[in-house]
């Protein structure tokens, strides 16, 4: 049944191309424009296409697959530009997370799109413009593979982002013989390695310092680096705290370690007292509204390391920029620190971490639902966050005592955490995935519940219902005019869904539970199910988070 | 409670524009950056926002509602860049359709924009760039209202489309007194009258042509010239089609007209025997593929009119283009016709129209499913369609005797038609809306089924679930290789999801129904019934259309 030589098609190569590079999974939602690549899958046994009812699903399947899969790029196929524009969110949140995405287009034949025909308006790629590191329309059959190679390339080279390739149907109906072959060099770049000077610089301050601050960047964390970040911080008798909860996207620091301080946040003790705050890995802000974050003192030394040389002095400038490899750098700057065994004048971390949150209510609190699931949490657990304001409360519940033991977005595109956790899942099948969202942003994501459900992946998925946008709330608190005085909150009021049903409408176990009994039986029993399962637990109104 | 006058802000000015433009309703999805807008409408009594639970459904509700609020805009108030991109698909159906949409996007504070803070990338309006016929972003407090004056003014203007404007929140929350007053000259400019000329050339080709054939376009529903077509037709003796399947938008022509004949098809029998052509207010074409639908004759005469000149002649060229308002056209040329009763060489139409499609199987087919639907059509009611490959069978089988009767769009973005249903309705309560969308589509749109719950709009929801792509299907089956050779789809199966489950989870009562007993009774009582109600038909999954 399967095809001869004489019947490959250039969507044949496209496939080869992928299969030279590891990838193993392509995520999509496919249309007519995708026959040829689905046709050619047929021959290819090797290859998982995961089909979804949603791009959003499929793009944020890649990004959550890409972020754990070693280097493989995460890739996706969709459908044309109305596809392209449903996927936008989830390639938003893989150019913030530099994860190697690569975004295939399925258009329509070139000599439709010259008549703007169906699903053919002119320049479809200008959507993703603000988003991809690269993007580009095959114009020939002949480049087919090159530009496939280029994508891939351009996506898994440091620092890493997503990429977008529109692929005419007309093309890839072609013979394969049409299709040039792509150079067998043509490859990732290899890392790049932190000026020794400058390195030599930092270390030189870092040493000298008397209250170091170290803030664990995402970086850190994806460059397999969180080690070295250990004794370093050990070496210095430094401080260290996570990225502040907006530029947050995995654990990059153990919050178990003696040295671990909580979040980088305005008002926090470390901050205020720091004669030295070092940026590793992460960004030096992103900045939810002006004057959000409070920057380092003035006195202070900055440090501020990236593997993206752009972000370096972005908003509050940096006495060393270092950007590059954070396993080099970190290495480098052990070695230059090397016989220095600091002490610091800090107090204990403890006591620096700000004190946990307690709130008493007659319904259950955010804050004590995240602390049941905390205790199912061990260095086989990942947990998966799109839970907008509550994000912050389980940072701050949630123990990460292993690198990536919680990952999120930062691009504040609801929906990104379900489809995303499935992606994580496929990466790491001997992982326990638990996906926590909202209410608001499970709606967003809820395809992904169908793809779990038919492939079996057995994510927990966790909904911290409050029946609001508590964000909106929130805004209009902070607005503080007539919304705030007459405590009337429009916009934010999204009660009504049970979410337990919906999710047994798309073939997963839901239950919706009240209080801290039934949660702790439904959790204990998802996590114990091979099967995925929703927990939906309705959480007080009136606790809206920060 | 309600502001003084020097609390009021920009916001407020905002809404005084709308107000002053007739709009009542405002469809969002909200997040932090439309405080000032939402706080302000706390001070509108008579405006009325629409809360949705995600982009897509508020778009398309503006998009429904401004294609039946003659001529008052619909407004979609969306949040930053990632509500923009959840919201495109529906911007790109609006465009399509010549839908006065303005999308108004709340974006952070120009501070932060410049930092590229959280969702904040460089240039938001790129994304919808390919769609909007004008797109702005405000710059300063001051223009506020003349740049919205100018989206309005644009978004209405023949052709008319959609509009985007992009609101920084800082703007909206200064004093009102900053802002200036846009001139109350301001409006949309009248309507275009075609060239006299050309209008007589096209009646003397019309009034010597032995075999005239019409072909109804959605600009002749959309200018309200429909009675005037119908005159045309029978003082000319012509047969009347729609357009062809893929360019339909809405009904234009009384289906049971003797003059009907169907849609334009490749293989009609009234396109292939046509001496002249006229496609009055439609494309020529919006195709599917290269060669997807057959233009006229070489030896025919073609007449093309569109409100939009740049369609004019786009892909097949035209003996007689013309452009402007369509009632106005066929008016005219009424008018030139005068005293020329035409008699013509037409076997009567019915003979000339294909025959209706059967099917016999064990399963529920589409078509015994529309027919059932067909029994309950009266004057007041309408159906949004949304069905993909089962809108050719939907345009077949649903009688159409008033305009506008069936509304769809030709963009292709699954989804559009759940939350157009709602515009629809908002803006025609005295209608009875019908909903009718394939299992793949109603998931796009299923969070529209919670604001029909919430807001009570007595929606019926028709869901004809094939638990199929059936689009990727037909399309690997056109393509004919190995996966029609194996008749193995991948990409099509999308069976699992329970769809009546789903939106009894999002408060719309659900049924699903076999075997057409149980359809002739819920669609029965969904339609007795004031609430929104959903009817999930189960059809043969070997019904994959055409």
């Amino acid at each position: 049944m399967s095809v001869t030589p004489q019947e490959r098609s250039a969507a044949h190569v496209v496939l080869d191309v992928l299969a030279s590079w590891g990838v193993r999974d392509v995520f999509t939602c496919p249309g007519s424009t995708e026959a040829p690549f689905l046709d050619a899958s047929l021959d290819r046994p090797d290859l998982n296409v995961w089909l979804t009812p949603h791009e959003l699903t499929a793009v944020t399947m890649a990004d959550g697959y890409a972020r754990f899969a070693g280097g493989t790029p995460g890739v996706a196929y969709l459908h044309t530009n109305v596809g392209l524009a449903n996927g936008l969110g989830g390639v938003y949140a893989a150019q913030l997370a530099h994860s190697p995405v690569v975004v295939l287009n399925g258009l329509k034949a070139r000599s439709i799109q010259s008549k703007r025909g169906f699903t053919a308006p002119p320049d479809v790629g200008a959507a993703v413009a603000p988003y991809a590191r690269w993007r580009w329309q095959s114009l020939r059959t002949e480049e087919v593979a090159t530009d496939l190679t280029r994508a891939l390339q351009v996506a898994t080279t440091e620092p890493g982002g997503p990429v977008w390739l529109g692929l005419p149907e007309d093309l890839l109906a072609r013979p394969a013989t049409e299709v040039t072959t792509p150079s067998h060099r043509s490859r990732a770049v290899s890392a790049v390695r932190p000026d020794a000077e400058a390195v030599a610089t930092a270390a030189t301050l870092l040493a000298r310092a008397r209250k170091p601050l170290l803030v664990a960047g995402a970086d850190v964390a994806r460059h397999g680096a969180c080690a070295q970040l250990v004794r370093l911080a050990e070496r210095l008798g430094a401080v260290v705290v996570h990225e502040d909860r907006r530029a947050f996207e995995r654990s990059a620091f153990p919050t178990d370690h003696t040295a671990y301080a909580g979040f980088y946040a305005s008002g926090h003790p470390a901050v205020r007292d720091a004669d030295l705050v070092a940026f590793l890995g992460g960004r030096c802000f992103h900045e939810f509204e002006e004057g959000s974050i409070a920057p380092p003192a003035d006195d202070a030394l900055v440090i501020h390391s990236n593997a993206d040389p752009v972000e370096l002095g972005k908003a509050y400038g940096a006495d060393v920029a270092l950007s590059g490899d954070h396993r080099a750098l970190l290495t480098d700057l052990l070695a230059a620190l090397d016989g220095n065994e600091s002490t610091t004048d800090w107090p204990p971390s403890e006591s620096l971490r700000p004190p946990l949150r307690e709130h008493a209510s007659g319904q259950l609190t955010v804050h004590e639902a995240l602390d049941v699931l905390a205790t199912h949490v061990d260095d086989r657990t990942r947990i998966v966050a799109d839970a907008t304001t509550s994000n912050a409360a389980l940072f701050e519940r949630i123990p990460q005592a292993v690198p990536d033991q919680v990952v999120t977005t930062s691009c504040g595109a609801l929906g990104w955490g379900t489809g995303a956790a499935l992606g994580v899942q496929v990466a790491r099948p001997q992982d326990r995935v638990v996906s926590v969202t909202g209410d608001g942003s499970l709606q967003f994501g809820v395809h992904a519940l169908w793809v779990a459900a038919r492939r079996r992946l057995p994510v927990t998925f966790v909904v911290l219902n409050n029946e609001s946008y508590a964000a909106v709330a929130a805004a209009l608190r902070r607005y503080d005019r007539h919304a705030a005085r007459s405590e009337t909150y429009p916009g934010k009021d999204i009660a009504g869904a049970d979410l337990a049903t919906v999710a047994e409408g798309f073939g997963v176990h839901g239950v919706r539970v009240h209080e801290i009994g039934g949660l702790r039986k439904a959790l204990a029993d998802a996590l114990a199910d091979d099967r995925p399962r929703l927990v939906e637990v309705m959480t007080d109104p009136a606790d809206l988070g920060p």
